[in-house]
């Protein structure tokens, strides 16, 4: 027996999110499309862990898995195989064996995120599966500004969708930014965890600000208020994207 | 009865191409859905007439196309119009009244091109769509030479698919250039009318350049044969989009 970590990376429109739901059927998940096709491949009933959930909608360029395996196939080999199996908006990246120890959530230390906003007067046809399509005016400076209030270790409840299951609501959060690039505006977050919804509340509120109805330094008393309903609304899911899980 | 001018973008994967076909049912090309969608939109039968056709699977980022209509509807509302009335993979983008004379193909002064190649080792999930994917090594350097041999007036018959009904093979190249950003190679050419696949047969004979296989300087003795096998491979429609088309 040994345990794969395997970076995977997925357009998840077509998806009801990362998680296999024990529903009646017809529940289409990254990971029950994974888990079958990895059956495929080797003949086992693999089970995988992912370093965490994506919501229905939400893709992944860098979501990380590990699972164990008998399977004589070397780990180098198994993204080649496995794509031979999937559809083809779902694109294993690279494997490698680990230590029994690994484990793709645990062992996770910070993941980045990214929430793209398509700022066009008309949607970029390429992106409409990637981003949220908001193209009246944003004052970006602002916006910017307001970034710089995130960082550091906070208790985030005002940044947490209601019915999450969470009891600590306390997040370390590395970075947040906000970059322009043509028509697409970027969000880009780095955090050692978060909660439930957070990005997208993170960004519905940073472009509360881009519309002038929060002030940048309002951030810090939304933060403080430990209220979901000081925060902005949430954005959509299409926009945001798992970049990438760091581990040691 | 008015002269509209229409810029609309569009992702190619899902369609026959840009044409309307007479075929007996079933075939699903762009210029049949926007055809139908204006005449939801104004009751009218339209013919619309491009600035060329995109073959299947080719994308558009600024494809123009003019019709005559009696609707009155200001030709600026055009796009968000006739937006919802399109599938999410059309997108109309700017629409203004011209002149009776104006005429989106004849009226053409050149149009811009881009081939996009994915360099990545494995496909990337957001440019599956838009993009060859081509993971071996290639001499990029090479290729830039090798581009620089393009433009001009030349007999492009060596860049001409069999079948084609041209008569005159002389076009107009204006720019030929080959640029990398991240994972992706990008081949734009900028010209006053190409032939049947040209543009996908000069980035196929690139490629061998890139591969080695032929040297920048041969592209000189390659247009002079004016024999297309004398050239490098058609590459896979959905790497092509057409960026622009130029009017005076």
């Amino acid at each position: 027996m040994k345990r794969i970590k395997l970076t995977l990376s997925y357009d998840g429109t077509d998806y009801n999110g990362w998680q296999y739901q024990t529903k009646p059927n017809g529940v289409r998940t990254i990971q029950g499309i994974v888990e079958e096709s990895l059956k495929r491949l080797t003949g086992e009933e693999i089970k995988v862990v992912a370093s965490g959930r994506t919501d229905a909608g939400v893709h992944a360029l860098g979501q990380v898995i590990h699972f164990d395996t008998n399977a004589t196939i070397p780990a180098e080999r198994f993204p080649k195989a496995l794509e031979a199996m999937l559809p083809r908006d779902i694109i294993p990246l690279e494997a490698q064996m680990v230590d029994a120890s690994f484990h793709a959530r645990y062992s996770a230390k910070s993941k980045e995120y990214r929430y793209t906003i398509d700022r066009g007067k008309q949607p970029h046809v390429f992106w409409r599966r990637f981003s949220y399509h908001q193209p009246y005016p944003l004052d970006i400076e602002a916006m910017k500004q307001a970034a710089k209030f995130f960082p550091g270790k906070h208790d985030f409840s005002s940044f947490c969708a209601s019915g999450s299951s969470a009891k600590d609501f306390t997040r370390m959060l590395e970075t947040c930014q906000v970059s322009l690039d043509k028509q697409l505006l970027y969000i880009d977050v780095v955090g050692e965890g978060f909660l439930y919804n957070m990005v997208r509340i993170i960004a519905g509120t940073l472009v509360e600000v881009g519309k002038g109805k929060i002030k940048p330094r309002q951030i810090t008393s939304i933060i403080a208020a430990k209220n979901r309903d000081a925060a902005g609304p949430t954005l959509p899911p299409q926009g945001l994207c798992l970049i990438r899980v760091n581990y040691n």
